[in-house]
């Protein structure tokens, strides 16, 4: 038998508190889906959510914590978000993580439709294409958001941005920029070439290399996956492919790595030329 | 009772086959520091440690493999190296991955002298102080070889390369390019500086950023840790410190992507001023 309290002010919540129950249930894409909710954990994340919730971008419904009294439930308290104890148990069951953060938030999903994402005339763009691991794609995110990509696309089958590992791994990131997710590839690539986008595939077999032809015009840089790169049908719709040159005996680098490479390239180039008086955006 | 045959010529080695028990040990750092040797495992590793073993800077022992007819085991073989065929089991308790390969080669321990590693004028070298995580450092040992580095050097409390995560995310790196370790960061720092390197440290807090102020001297750039960054000690003694700019909202990139942002800065910056007729090694 459960003697522990579940009701509110009762004593923290349990893993069978109906609304850790409910929260629980977006540890799932389905349930983040069925709720258009998803849980960002973690301190970092937490404290962005709510400056992302304080800037009207998206909501914030509740918080669940550990130990109420840090700094974190009080801001959400602040700002009107219903904060609630949980126990340790409770607190594992929302996470997707080895150790659990003891803090965790219940967000609206944060993607937005493509052509917001790309409003107001992008100069640099991730596109990911097929990426199916969720630590890769957050810290794909991450990167494009350091180097002041504009937005980052998930197209195709690419996993879900919500994904706790994917948050996790974006450190923040996902609430910096506009998120956008799109089933069709096509439909992704149209729209980047509507806001004015060259379209540059990072592909490891192309014959160009990033540093000898960096893409200088408002660029969107497409990435497929670690595994599989990108489909043949990709590669003939993009305007060009260039491939991060390997100096060494390495065969690839990862998507990450190569994207931060890829990326930088073309954010310098672009601050060079603007510093020289070359026109862009 | 185990009534598997356990003797060479009787059927696939089990896990309590003698040479599978000293190969297990290998798992260990204790059991690579006593018997001078490591575990590469999985396809690409046991290649590129044959052709290393075929260039003559060390030497493979044994392969372990759960399928005998493949094209490795026959290279091997052809190598004069032997070749011993494991059950499921086996191969598993010589793994350190979630998912075993089905292949592991027994080799000599890879790293050289320090003074090795910096001999023949390096012009990049990529130094690790106090990196713990495994995949990390096997990631930046990846990217340095990709970028086309001389040398790893690993200072401190850095995890042992020869672990099998770091040879794994190393995806062949390790076998590449010259990899040295030292416990005394002042004594890499000195024997760079001997060899002519230029000293940068990595640090997010530096006032410099490595797009304004690229490093072209035959550089040492010095990574700390995800978790802690650059001790106090080894940024004053650095030549210089720069940061990757952050254009966007995130307040850090991981170290590998740093360290692929860094290192492929100063290869290209080498290689356009050598175009340039600017002078540098």
């Amino acid at each position: 038998m459960n003697t522990r309290p579940t009701r509110p002010g009762d004593g923290p919540f349990t893993e069978r508190t109906p609304r850790v129950v409910a929260a629980r249930a977006l540890t799932r894409r389905a349930g983040r889906d069925k709720a258009g909710r998803f849980l960002a954990e973690g301190a970092q994340a937490v404290r962005e959510a709510l400056r992302w919730a304080a800037e009207g971008r998206g909501r914030v419904h509740e918080v669940f914590v550990t130990d109420p009294s840090g700094d974190l439930a009080a801001a959400a308290t602040e700002a009107g978000v219903r904060v609630s104890t949980v126990t340790d148990r409770a607190a594992a069951g929302l996470s997707e993580t080895v150790t659990p953060q003891g803090i965790v938030a219940v967000c609206d999903l944060l993607d937005v439709p493509l052509a917001n994402a790309l409003a107001g005339s992008p100069a640099l763009v991730a596109v990911l294409v097929g990426v199916a691991d969720p630590g890769n794609a957050g810290t794909v995110i991450r990167v494009a958001d350091a180097a002041g990509a504009d937005a980052v696309l998930l197209a195709g089958h690419t996993v879900d941005p919500h994904n706790g590992k994917c948050v996790r791994a974006s450190t923040g990131s996902i609430f910096h920029l506009p998120i956008a997710r799109a089933a069709s590839v096509p439909d992704v690539l149209a729209a980047c070439r509507d806001a004015g986008l060259e379209l540059v595939a990072a592909d490891g077999y192309a014959t160009e290399d990033v540093e000898s032809a960096t893409p200088a015009a408002p660029t969107a840089w497409v990435f497929g996956s670690e595994a599989h790169g990108l489909p043949a049908e990709v590669l003939e719709s993009v305007d060009r492919a260039l491939r991060v040159p390997l100096y060494g005996g390495a065969e690839s680098l990862n998507l990450a790595t190569a994207a931060a490479v890829c990326l930088y390239a073309t954010a310098w180039r672009r601050r060079r030329d603007q510093r020289e008086g070359i026109s862009g955006r």
